[in-house]
């Protein structure tokens, strides 16, 4: 059984991914922390024949010696594959499904070592691009219905390499938490006559408690039912529930404030480990007004401990407003 | 702000509870590592003083001289009291309610170093029987809906203090995920006219397969979905969906099986951190036949990454007959 699979639980209305492939992928970073100049990055130019041939590679002006500025290839160790195979039988107890998907790495930089703080507005715009190339590219197989691009920064966020890389994961059923987040939002449009993250912009700009920082075309804020401490959420100004759909102005604006918010992260919490979860309308959904896109961005500080596990029910330490009001501070 | 209160995402119907008063609490364990010989205790007998007043003492007769043996405290950093206090207002954007519900620890034995494997099988039906107490006490509060068991062992998993102990946490709404395994089994029940978990018992225990250990009154198995590589539930045998209702023999028979899976796991993982959850029906629906409880317990190796926290789709190297039958191999 070398194929990844899909499986979904008894009870709980979730599928699972099996991928026995995953077990045996490298693990630098648990053995050397951040400073990996001396050892081996698969990542790395002039390292390209270690990994698949890219998909796709865009240039970048901030690097205009480098073969390529972002580069997108197949995960060596892939969660989901775009072949079809046969999938095992389902029964009325147990449910299976093939491990149709894609697994895709996005190599932000052609540098080891620097970070999106570190690098050039055109740069960081292009690799939010390069995102939305992939998902357009991808959301053409009528298979697929939804795509996460995420990213773990740091060993504890899950961080296997150091070199800075983003992952986008498409996927045969809407995952669960973005199916309720589509489902929450098309209640409240329905309740509301309108879209809750509109309202939502509306009422922090208005009062300022949680907005951290602000540029022409998005906010970042740190959200009234945050799960965790510090997490924060970018925003696009304008009403759009498609990432894909997204003007080049939009994507930078956005690209622009995640950046800002590291150096926050690092002063007030001592690090910027974190994860980056794009949260975007499914496919089959993309014109549907009710809509919102945007990025979740999770520090990694802490571990989450059995309750929140067993229950999905946060415990947060540090109200938004609270985190707002000190990451505000440090940025002024 | 210092009075622990819940808040809603306004797109996620999912309660968080924000707790200012938990980001002071003690980090032992993220100081010294297990060998707290050392350092003080406030768990230890002798060191009752600096916690609050018990709310209930178990005698056990693996421990004569000890002032008790099993030790239920209300947490010093309580995520939710069991006092009333108004609570701020909710509007048609953001829903607050107060942190009404329970948090306490009950310390499992007065013995620093022991670890449930260790205990006697007297002591460690004891402390599920402490568990029982607590939650038969706590649903008597008409205010409360539902209470979550649960353990974090070792700082990977969340524990603060190394003494071993599990917390209690009873809440004024049932928790999500709670909510979908008693939906998932409403469901099963109405369209299979029996219970899911029966059922799946039934499959396991003819198969063999993804079962770890068994005895009188319980299975111990690797559940067909599960989330994360060796995670194992342990079941009572018979139909009961309330662990409140559980007899004795059936109480012995599950913390039995918890402590044979700990030395496995730690020969299979080199390690024993883990979550444990104990999953019983909310208070109100005690009566219902569709639910069965059972201990969900997780084992912490690696770090759950930006994907599965971004979209609650985990990605699991390990099929769980795999697990089971190393661990099986293990066991004999």
């Amino acid at each position: 059984m070398n194929k990844p699979i899909l499986r979904k639980c008894l009870l709980v209305d979730e599928w699972v991914i099996i991928a026995p492939e995953r077990g045996a992928r490298p693990r630098q970073l648990e053995l050397v922390e951040q400073s990996t100049e001396d050892s081996f990055c698969p990542f790395c130019p002039e390292n390209e024949a270690v990994t698949p041939p890219p998909i796709q590679q865009w240039a970048s002006p901030s690097f205009p010696d480098a073969p390529w500025g972002v580069r997108a290839i197949p995960n060596k160790f892939p969660a989901l594959q775009i072949e079809e195979f046969p999938s095992p039988d389902s029964d009325s107890l147990y449910q299976t499904s093939g491990g149709i998907g894609a697994h895709e790495v996005i190599i932000e930089s052609p540098e080891h070592h620097l970070g999106w703080e570190e690098f050039s507005p055109k740069h960081r715009g292009q690799v939010l691009l390069a995102w939305q190339d992939r998902m357009r590219d991808l959301r053409k197989d009528k298979r697929l219905r939804a795509a996460v691009v995420f990213k773990n920064h740091g060993a504890p966020a899950g961080a296997t390499l150091s070199h800075v890389h983003s992952q986008l994961i498409a996927l045969p059923f809407v995952p669960a938490r973005l199916d309720k987040k589509v489902r929450g939002a098309k209640h409240f449009h329905q309740t509301h006559g309108r879209c809750a993250l509109c309202a939502m912009i509306e009422r922090e700009v208005e009062s300022g408690e949680r907005i951290v920082v602000h540029n022409d075309h998005a906010v970042a804020l740190a959200p009234f039912g945050s799960r965790l401490p510090f997490e924060i959420w970018i925003l696009p100004r304008n009403h759009q529930a498609d990432f894909a759909s997204a003007s080049h102005a939009v994507l930078q604006s956005v690209a622009d404030l995640a950046s800002q918010i590291l150096p926050l992260w690092h002063q007030a919490l001592g690090s910027t480990n974190h994860n980056l979860v794009l949260h975007s309308i499914p496919f089959d959904f993309a014109g549907e007004p009710y809509y919102h896109w945007h990025l979740e961005m999770l520090p990694r500080i802490g571990q989450v401990a059995g309750f929140e596990w067993g229950s999905d029910f946060y415990i947060n330490a540090t109200a938004s407003e609270v985190a707002a009001r000190y990451l505000r501070h440090l940025a002024n």
